[in-house]
């Protein structure tokens, strides 16, 4: 970190952030300007970040140097991460396809997204049970007979399930069902929540904040490895700009930056990112070129009858078109595509129960 | 709203929009161009947002035409709402000034910054007990004993309080103490918190999402008021833009749309909406001039030493020039400052707890 | 400024820089920490801007600290400037009006709101003989014949005149006209057209481009001074922002930044920021009341007629009502208001083509 | 277009809109509902843009149905437009590399970066003599030396030359050397600019603005082809939002939505839109993946000796094996990759000469 002091600080308001520097076990080197003096701080950034630096007297302000983030640094632990969720792989090894309906409408519906996202290769399914809605109007969910739904499609499907959760007091019901929690972008500084999953013995899909910046996404990941999770995919889905012609602004350059910052796998949402069914798969095609490290996508059996984002999802037959386009285009890369294990592909429900009762 | 189809759409695409808005009682009017055909919706508009218009086979896009929300719309209810926040009124009748510590660090620090509130006739006291931070490496907050130290502010300087909270399983321990419960801008779509503060027997103060529209936030404090809890205050603390000068972008426009839109009062903190003390003043008075029904600042009996947002955090004499500022201002404007009851500054923890379990 | 070297940066690569700083005349001040080393820059900010020290090998990004404006910086000129055009004051001593028609349309439309801008009290006459729209199939403007009508319509007001110009080549001939030549937010960094006005003899009306940050906008006032103008007004109007419900977003604690950082009078344009009627008055007061030095408002005899941006232009009635609740505020803040200079207010068309030679 | 009148709207104000567009030449359809009336316009969407709808009596908001462009409007010209840049074809039949240095700053400088581009088998040649710089005191391009350099690197290479022009006055002496005009992202608004690039013959390479949203974009491509030029190739580098990491924010579906509204080739700039050498490649990649119709890349012999960009600016050799990288990824994807004529490698002056007299 820099302090830049300013141009009327006296030599008392040089050393007194000195003192506050060296109090905490840091070493403060002053430069002397013709016009400024600025203090170089040398040490551990997070500890700086707590120290009220940008309120002493004669401090014009503060510049951060190093990285907030420790535990999820990639500078720090050079190892990359693979985050296995209920067996299924999601990292740099091998580009994973999450596939399934944004929300759990019905029985039906959601056996048959999840056939489709079997059928098309996906190795997880995705598919929300608690919904956040902008409008208490709209459909909110089916909250645990959702879950229940759940259940039923991994059964049937052997797909692992990603499933958001709302809140901190639904934490441990829904990673009974769930293989990897999912939070929203409305819920990404949601600390509370971050805390509680941080605690939970399930992988998490943090999906960026709507106006996160990329050090607020890693910060909001930090949260959770605290509390001892480091099973952390984070998720790209798109930004809020001024462009109105997509529902937000994909940053595909975030998700590199994400990538080269921390050793967590980094996969990307282009059904929400654009919230256009026809820009879903030039997206996808994107994010992999890009290097992510794996998408997730909307499908719907019939979009037009979908309580929830139907503009965005993708119809069975076109999640097929997509896959086999996303693995031709995988080799190309020289880049593996996650493929589901074969003992899952026929997991009994007596398996799925043991699995759970191990995790 | 009005359903844009595109060129291509068949008759029959036509017919079914037609015959999904006839199922939810609503009225549609089909309106043939040359280029394109569009349909205008004539009903309830929230309805209507839950029916999959946009996926619907041959449709170009839906344009939203009345608004999504309806409790707490002025154009529903034309009478303005002034909330009673443990006795002092905020609304369109008279200016309020609310004034506290960010964060309550220390009993001394909060009780200083309190009396200065009051000296300055504040008439509601703010502090954090439970501090969002986007580090989890940051103070973050004292937490109950925080609540416990401003209710012995209350107890002293007779102002009620406004706190924030932080999940919705604290709602209930929070609202013993609080006088007003905050929802900070991190929270402003956590949809588990807004049910349950609806469920409260506690105003709510709602500030607006970092990234929020004035519809989405208007739409946030839907969610509270379908609970059954209408006493809600709008706070505009600033947007997310690209500027970097400021901390956020106030957005006093989005300040008056929200009062024009809603029947409900709305203020303005520009302290966290700058980041800055030496522009608090000068937003604080712009406010004012533009009609806002109070301001909420940050006061600190030594900022340099703040444990959180010190550099935004007015002195007790700064805060009480302010005041002195705003009053004469408030007076060319011909608008009435708050005045704190008589009766209250000198309540007995008796009468606090009385009116605490008549509430 | 401040370079940050890269954790794996060489000796080699830390004197490379060192040595560059020096062959620029500054001096480089090397802080070894743990992780990385900084190197703290002291000398000419602008000099350091013009070397590619972010590109040299082993550095990590480079920190700018000192400001990269010189000439309208008011650390280096700390007398603020007072604006003459055409004989009326704008700056800090008095609170200006600026009014008058978004366009010429025609003779009588621009007669009638000039006449309306001078009953007002204002004492500088916008309008535009040259609009830049965004569509091709818009009205465009009348160019001479525009220019022609607003010098009539200075000769009856007496009222001098702030009009766009929107192009290197078109500068010479509407500073034969124009008292102040108004460069437009599209404009801002048309760095043709800024040298132009650079070397005109005219005050210039530089508003902020519609997504320039304020230093952004501030190095463009810079790019007029270094030609030999520094007769400059800021004008902010509004910027870019997500929300939808005004055309920009005002951003009055940026008019406050700009007026901190430079010691040129910095005005507000409520009517472009706002897009809107009913919010000009609210922004005009919030404007006057964090402490701008003028306002510029948009007044049209039929806004319902008016071939360019009628629904955020004033009524004749309600620009003077506007303006009487201004006086009385300013008086209210201690702020004086501009008065027009009386000799002015009958200024004949010998005395003006006088004023225009000797200018 | 459909205007939304106020609940309070009279018969009167509905029968003035119905007029006023029935007078345009359009037909008005008044949909009367329970709490607003709807009239939808069937006609000309340019033509009614330049009514001053919004404004009328009684009239909430107008909503935009149609586009309102057209001449370089997909729907109404489906063939999709091949450009021709000095014979080097840009369009959706093959992927184009145009490379070259930001800036030409010296004779060797520039021919060492043209015989990379060369090499690595770019077919058109980047290059600016004129630069738009935000400091003054920043290094502002060759100018006319500028421009001769590049003809010479045109000599040896055979490479066709795209380049910016700043100002209208310009145009004339750039489109002498210049193959294709570059409008950069300060002037995609400069009007006067547009128009007279329009009536240039001379293919244009017109950026997004910063801010621009794609119809605003698009509506600037509208005014160059309204004056009788339509080779138009636009050129997605980025737009500006919170997010720091990067300059820009690359918005891959935007340009997306840029091919599929109008009939024009979109290219995209990875070097601008990321501001960081480490982050083109996968945004290369990212780009053709996603189906732009080419890329434009910095490229520097020395980038840490660059005098303008030169932390985004690729090495020969990087440039080298992005190309290669891109043109395996284009086979995989069936895409082919555009090439250099084979007579144009070995182009002699005369031969350029002639050519230049035939255009």
């Amino acid at each position: 970190m820099v302090v830049v002091m300013r141009n009327d600080a006296t030599e008392t308001d040089i050393l007194r952030v000195v003192r506050r520097v060296e109090d905490a076990s840091g070493d403060a080197y002053v430069v002397r300007g013709t016009s400024r003096t600025i203090i170089g701080l040398v040490g551990d950034t997070a500890a700086f970040l707590s120290l009220p630096l940008a309120s002493l007297p004669g401090v014009d302000h503060v510049v951060q140097v190093g990285k907030p983030y420790k535990l999820v640094a990639r500078e720090l632990h050079p190892a990359l991460t693979t985050v296995q969720i209920g067996g299924a792989p999601v990292g740099r090894a091998g580009f994973a396809m999450i596939a399934g309906p944004c929300a759990v409408e019905a029985r039906e519906q959601a056996l048959v997204s999840a056939r489709a996202a079997k059928e098309a290769g996906a190795t997880l399914l995705r598919g929300g049970a608690y919904k956040p809605r902008t409008s208490p109007y709209a459909f909110q969910g089916l909250a645990r007979d959702g879950l229940a739904i759940l259940a039923e499609c991994r059964e049937e499907t052997g797909l692992p399930i990603v499933t958001e959760v709302m809140e901190a007091r639904d934490v441990e019901h829904v990673a009974e069902v769930a293989d990897a929690l999912q939070i929203g972008t409305r819920n990404m500084q949601n600390f509370a929540l971050l805390k509680e999953v941080g605690r939970a013995r399930r992988p998490v899909v943090l999906k960026r904040g709507l106006s996160a910046t990329v050090e607020e996404w890693i910060m909001a990941a930090e949260h959770i490895a605290q509390q001892g999770n480091s099973d952390i995919v984070l998720c790209e889905r798109g930004i809020r700009t001024f462009e109105p012609s997509t529902r937000n602004t994909l940053d595909l350059a975030g998700m590199v930056v994400a990538q080269q910052e921390t050793h967590l796998p980094v996969i990307v949402d282009p059904s929400h990112a654009t919230g256009r069914r026809d820009l879903v798969p030039a997206m996808a095609r994107a994010a992999l070129a890009a290097g992510a490290d794996g998408v997730m996508v909307d499908v719907h059996p019939s979009p037009t009858e979908a309580l929830c984002d139907g503009p965005q999802a993708l119809t069975p037959d076109e999640l097929i078109g997509l896959t086999a386009e996303l693995a031709a285009l995988a080799r190309a890369l020289g880049r593996p595509v996650s493929r589901p294990r074969p003992e899952r592909a026929a997991a009994t429900e007596d398996e799925l129960r043991e699995a759970a009762l191990l995790r």
